[in-house]
Parts: C-alpha cells; structure tokens; sequence
C-alpha cells in the first residue's frame, strides 16, 4: 500500500477470483467456463482485415450491438446497456443506486459485498434457508437496492418470477438488480418485468452460455432512465470500455443464437447426467439452473475433495465461508471431462478405502 | 435520470468523446488514432485457435505482458500496472489517490475534470501561459495530486523532464501523475524518475503509437506501493478487466517494437510536414511532439473552420472552450490524407475569396 492510498480503500478487500495456475494442464471446472468455442461463425468473423482496424476506436454507443440485442429479446435500445463483462454493470449499479444501502443474500456472488465496501455501502446480508433457498419475503419492502443471483451463485437455485416481482412490487423507491449471469441453463428470466417496474435492473453476460469469458462482454436491461445514469457513469469513467472486435464477436453471437441454445442444452443434459453420478456416490447436490453443481459428501472434507482433485489435475471451486466450505463448486463440462471427474471422485473417496 | 440515481451524481457532466459519424466515409483525424494497422506480427497471431480460447477468462494478473514491457523498458513486473486503456488508469488515480484535491492546467485532456468531479475531488486549474506553455512553477508544492499530460493534449507542447522532478521534490507527499498517452512522438519519458521517486505514476497506452485504439489497452509505471494501490482498485472493481486476444495483441505489439518505431518517425516526418503546410497557409501552429497538431487561423473561425471540413469528408476535433475555440486539433495521418487535407484548407480558405 501507498502513502497516498485514500483512507477509505486502506481496509479494503477486494474480490478474489477463481484460480487461474499455470504450473500443469487442468481439467478446469472452476470458473464457470464453457468447455465450447465460440460459433464457428463467431470465429471466422475475426478475420485479418478486421484486426487491422484495431487502429481506430471501438464504438463507445455500441450500437450495432444493442441492436441486435433488441431484435433478439425484444426490448428497445433504450433498454439495453453493454458493458465490460456484467462485473462492470454491477459495479457501476453499486456505485449509481446503493446510496440507501444494499440486501443481498449472505451465500451468493461474493463480489457484491466487495462493490458496497468499496462505495461504502451499508451492506445486509439475508441469511439463506437452511436448505440454501432465498425467501422472497426477507426482500419485501426493505427500502433499498437489493441485488439477487437468479440462479444464484454458487448454489445454483433460482427463485420464481412470480417471487422478484413481489419483491419489486414492495420497493417501489429502491432498485432491484437481478443478476442473470446464468440463467440460460435453465433459469426463468425478469424480462417480462422490464416494462412493467421502472425499479428493475437485469445483468447479463457473454461469459458463460456465450462461451465469450475472455472476451469481456455483459450487458442489462431496465428502463431509459436507469440505463441512461449506467451511460453516464461508463461515459464518466472509460466509454470506450469494450474493445472493437469484442463488439463485432458480440453481433455475430446474436446472430448464431441456435448454436448456443443447443450448447446450452447439452450443458443441461451432462449436468443432469453428473448429478445423478455425484448422488450415486453419495454426494448431496443442490438443485442447479447453473453450468455447475454445488455439492459436498460427508465421506471428505470440503477443502480436502478441492486438494485431492487438484493434485490429480481437476481444479473445482472452494469456499472457506464456514457454511458452504464443506461444498465445492463444480463447473460443467463436456461429457468426457464430467467422466473423468467422476471417475477420479471415485478414486479419491472410495480406493484407498 | 432515474429516481434512483445518487445525488452526487446527479449533475455530474460526462466526458464527450471525439464523434464517430456514420453517414459517410470521413478522413479522419479527431481522435489521435493511428492511420497505420498494427504490425503484421501481431495481425497474424489472432489465428482461429486464439480466438477459440475466448470460452475462457483472460488472465487477470496479465503476467506476460507484465513481463514483456517490463524487459523492453528495463523495470520491474511489479512497476507495471495494465489496464484497459489507460483512461481507466487515469479514472482508478483519482479514485484512490484524489484524496486531498487535485491540481491541473485549465487546457488539457478534458477528462481530468470529469474524474474529479466524479470522485468529489476539489480541483484547482492552473492556467496555461499565453503561449499554451506550461509553467512547472505552478505545480510545485501543491500539497494535492497533480496531473499533467506530457506532451499536452489538445496541444501537443511538452515540458521538460528536469521540471517535472522538481514537481515531484516538491510534492513529497502528494502523487504526481504524468499521463504519457503521447510520448512516442517525440516527447521525453519521466521512466528514469520511476526508480527515485516513490510519487510519480504514469500512465501509457497501446492506442496512439502501438495502433491499437480499438483494443484497450493502457498501462502504468510506478512503484509497487502505488501498482498494488490500483490493483487493489481493480480486483474490487473488474479483475477481469482486459480482453484476452488483447492481453496478447499487447504482448505481440511489444515483440515488434521496430515497426512501430518506425511508424512513429513517419508520423514525425508528416507532422513536420503538415505543420509546415499550415504555417505556408497562414495558420499558428503550436510545436508539437505528438500525433496531431493544433493550430488556428485569422482567416476563419475554428468552429467554422471544423464545419466546412466536415462538409468536405475531413473530421478534425473542434473544443468549445472559449480560451481555444479559435484552434483545431489534426490528428496526424497518412502523408496521402495531409495532402488532402492541405488541398482541402486551401479550397476553403482561398478559394472562396
């Protein structure tokens, strides 16, 4: 830390993401990946011609993108604002709407805890169920910004539609942000609610059903008015916050919707197939919309299962909150990576038995 | 503007970047990009395969680019902060280190005043002389962060390293921040100050000389304290800040500094030119050691000057600020474009008579 560090940040602690080591070949189920490329046409929309012209700045409007975006679900322009992965949307939603401060569940994306530090946002936690499901009415009428995973993270449960609208419904003065990072593996999404509450703001991402993570896309939908404050703070910070052909490859992936509906499919199905697995090796596993499974087993510690599959080339994701560390958090694959997971689970709990 | 929107924000005025018309094909030079492509090197390393990789997140320590301009600029990985363009290096400096106000010339990037005013910070501007010239003088002892582009932008003047350690003698306890956006077109790099003075950050980009203005990507000298401050902001913010083809495209550009070198003398040899065209024309020119050239005319005034250019195919960047509403800013392009644009001033300036 600097001498000129302001007195706020010195305390700080950021997020921490997931680990990224180089020191072997993974079988990497630990950040939430697709184990797919991009669309083929996604891939051959970078041609040469268009690397060249790097030179010259990307299109801070966006305005192919949104476009598109319209067009596909049906919104407005107006209602859509693209972004430097939905990290930025979120962090531009804490620091544009938190001044009331912030709910949001104690077991959920860890980094919204770290955007209310940083703003110095009163942050409430609401405890999950004990079967790790989120109560709507812990979320009524809490008269500031509440921000839910729908599906959450890392548990994977989604709550109705019909549950965020009452939520909506009994904050009329406070925004409601509902972070739809994964809701295309099986989610239901808010859209419908996006003409109806002016209090609604929706995240979304390239990074996971888009199979777009390294290429730092994420978008929201609300109503003109919140969308133009997110402009505003993206216009008074870094408005050319997307890089140029990452805007191109964000059209193309729009247009090859079919592609990624049916990788989304079969996502589903190998989770399917691995829950099933996982259960039949004794593992509990939450009910996932997710591309990953949250699970654990009573026959090894949670932080022990995490190394044992390191050490044999399979990185999943721990938590060290007391109340989820006995889980890991598993990403999906492909079939042939999910099989080789459980073949090694099997290994590890049940060979040297 | 939502009801939701923090009061502090709520009269906050925006940067307005350089317009991106797009009825007509416009010889551009409103916004200092390069008229040059990216070096051949680095066109081809963006194969399919690269492209494919993006299903996974970039790497958010940007180790190898890290180590590569630490080994073209003799320092340390741990001097080098990498950031998607370095207007984000910029807005985290005012974010973190603005804390007792900040002190910068009324004629420069017009960015600073928008950073201060989103951070609340107290911003003192220091007029330039009649000449643009800054006096250093004027930032000595300050006792707050001082900012100083080096060359200026819009205009181009320099001042010179020994004055700017003066500053930094001068402001032990403040941060000063030279923003090298421009260096490589003749200007003098503060890097030797970087080892003796515990103070001073400075922020780069790839966008003017490295001909990646579409890519973002921007980076920062200083010493680890101060790199570890603007991580931190950064791993509360966006860890995953920089696209992953980018992070590459950087590493690649760094391997081919030759060319761009190269670039960078040509970009010289047509400044001289086109400075010494203007001046046949009858036009001020201040000295510039950076990719574009202000300059103003008696014969016309600059906004009108900017209309009639526009009209005629040629976008040049116009600034309303009455101390230089007189000048335009030309972006240095292709010896082919000055010509044209030469052509061009002479038919509205003349031929009218």
């Amino acid at each position: 830390m600097s001498r000129f560090l302001k007195e706020q940040y010195q305390s700080l602690e950021a997020y921490t993401p997931g680990e990224q080591p180089r020191d072997m070949q993974y079988i990497k189920l630990n950040t939430n990946e697709s184990p797919y490329p991009p669309a083929p046409s996604v891939v051959e929309a970078m041609t040469g011609e268009q690397v060249e012209l790097l030179r010259l700045y990307s299109d801070p409007t966006a305005k192919h993108l949104k476009e598109r975006l319209a067009g596909l679900y049906g919104v407005e322009p107006e209602n859509i604002f693209v972004s430097n992965g939905s990290d930025e949307v979120l962090n531009f939603a804490f620091m544009a709407f938190g001044g009331n401060g912030a709910a949001f569940p104690d077991i959920s994306y860890g980094f919204y805890e770290v955007y209310a530090d940083l703003y110095g946002i009163q942050a409430e936690k609401i405890l999950l169920e004990a079967d790790f499901s989120i109560d709507y009415r812990k979320y009524c009428g809490k008269n500031k910004m509440v921000v839910i995973a729908n599906p959450n993270a890392p548990t994977g449960m989604t709550i109705p539609v019909s549950q965020i609208e009452e939520i909506l419904k009994t904050n009329p003065n406070s925004l409601v942000l509902i972070d739809e990072a994964y809701v295309d593996f099986g989610g239901e999404s808010c859209l419908p609610l996006i003409a109806r509450y002016d209090n609604l703001l929706m995240t979304r991402t390239f990074s996971k059903s888009r199979c777009l993570a390294g290429g730092r896309l994420g978008y929201a939908f609300a109503n003109p008015a919140i969308i133009a404050d997110l402009e505003k703070i993206k216009y008074s910070t870094n408005p050319y916050n997307i890089n140029r052909l990452t805007l191109l490859l964000g059209e193309k992936t729009v247009d090859a919707e079919s592609y990624y509906l049916e990788k989304c499919a079969e996502i589903q199905k190998t989770r399917a197939w691995t829950a099933e697995q996982l259960e039949g090796l004794g593992f509990t596993v939450l009910p996932s919309s997710a591309n990953f499974l949250f699970a654990k087993t009573d026959k090894m510690d949670g932080g022990e299962l995490y190394r044992k599959l390191k050490e044999r080339g399979i990185l999943v994701r721990h938590f060290t909150n007391p109340r989820i560390c006995q889980f890991n958090r598993i990403t999906i694959g492909t079939m042939e990576q999910m099989a080789v997971l459980v073949g090694t689970l099997k290994e590890v709990l049940y060979e040297n038995v």
